[in-house]
């Protein structure tokens, strides 16, 4: 299996550098071919624009969905994101690896999302979810946060990690067609234990050992909506952000 | 009131470049002071790294939290950031505006959050949520998406729009004491005729108009946690993201 693990931490000697060493031994000692791109080495620009073509389709106007669509038809992907592509296309197993910031991902993470999986390349009209281009792949986020994980609990201070991990888990992997496996997460690291943090490097370990048998997140199937784009009235929703109502906020 | 309008969208011509123009002139028109920061145009940087200090407390081991803190109790924020920190304070509602790129804000956007809100500055240790270091100031989102209404449903094939939004919503506003107003939502907004585009135009300086009586959304205050940073049995969960359980995903 080739694995491509993209990690996005300032500080090369932080947990997450840990964990990327981890995951690099682990993964190699059980045979798989593991690319790393650390994003901040590489100083990775984040910032989606006209810098993402190297010809417009429109040179008056610029629109990231359809400069992205024109692009990868013809071609004309800047050649940072085509070597992201090619990278993602080679990985049988996409880990994004990173700490929690602000519910999310960092920006530089967020930009790679941004540029990289580009509109008729990762994705295309049709080809999402289960009929997505990246099916028969897999990807699994690996996070640290800053607070312990009751905070994280369907009852907790933070909400419910599942419903939180939502516009990471649906809206990149799955959108895509990524089969998507739970997510290795490191709580509060910044304040236990050494020994408690060699037992989260030897519990991921653990997990990258066994992650071709995991099993992934449920996502409704295409076959499953409607034409109004909503959930056939038979169906019951089964994943963390689609549900019958009511909303709670407005 | 004074007005801190952000804006994240890589084209000035677009839909999202003529709502910050009539955001301007409607609040303007109503006697507000409108403060507005265009992300691409002033390239703003947003990789949060050692460059955001200009001294460190830890020269050898870069941990942003501890390094936010630090400056910011020392003065040693680096220009950038002390300069968007006092346009935050000076500022009675704080506006988002941008395209939801893979259900949450553009890299630029997000770094600008990852960067500005810094620890001690903006939030600190027990000044979170009601007891936040920004209460008294709104907040809301202005939104742009590329999919219809309905697939933002709680039933929609993207899951329901306040569960994908609590990141921001609850992560960033919330968690710093801002009262969140409900979000400004335009969808599709490139499938739609010039008729609806303006009709959306004029809901929003509708919606702008009226923005000092909007009903802000609820967050549970912090007498409603026990120690164990879980709501108090007694407490009934009343947002997006917090429930009894079970989880649906893992």
């Amino acid at each position: 299996m080739r694995v491509l693990l993209v990690v996005a931490h300032p500080e090369p000697q932080s947990f997450n550098g840990a964990m990327r060493d981890v995951a690099v031994a682990t993964l190699a000692s059980a045979g798989h071919a593991v690319d790393v791109h650390d994003l901040y080495a590489s100083a990775f620009n984040p910032v989606a624009g006209p810098g993402d073509v190297t010809q417009r389709a429109d040179p008056q106007k610029f629109d990231l969905g359809r400069e992205q669509f024109h692009a990868s038809a013809n071609g004309l992907l800047a050649g940072d994101i085509r070597t992201e592509i090619e990278r993602l296309r080679a990985a049988d197993l996409l880990i994004l690896q990173f700490p929690l910031w602000w519910y999310s991902v960092p920006a530089i993470l967020k930009g790679w999302i941004d540029r990289v999986f580009a509109y008729g390349s990762i994705y295309a009209p049709g080809k999402t979810w289960d009929n997505g281009m990246m099916r028969g792949k897999r990807a699994m986020l690996a996070i640290t946060t800053s607070a312990p994980a009751e905070t994280f609990l369907p009852d907790g201070k933070n909400g419910d990690l599942e419903r939180m991990l939502w516009p990471l888990h649906a809206g990149v992997f799955g959108v895509c067609g990524y089969q998507v496996l739970p997510p290795f997460v490191a709580h509060a690291v910044a304040y236990i234990t050494p020994e408690a943090r060699a037992r989260i490097l030897a519990d991921y370990a653990g997990r990258l050992r066994g992650v071709l048998e995991d099993k992934p997140l449920y996502f409704h199937p295409l076959e499953d909506y409607g034409p109004d784009r909503r959930l056939r009235p038979d169906v019951e929703p089964r994943t963390p952000a689609q549900h019958r109502g009511p909303r709670r906020h407005w």
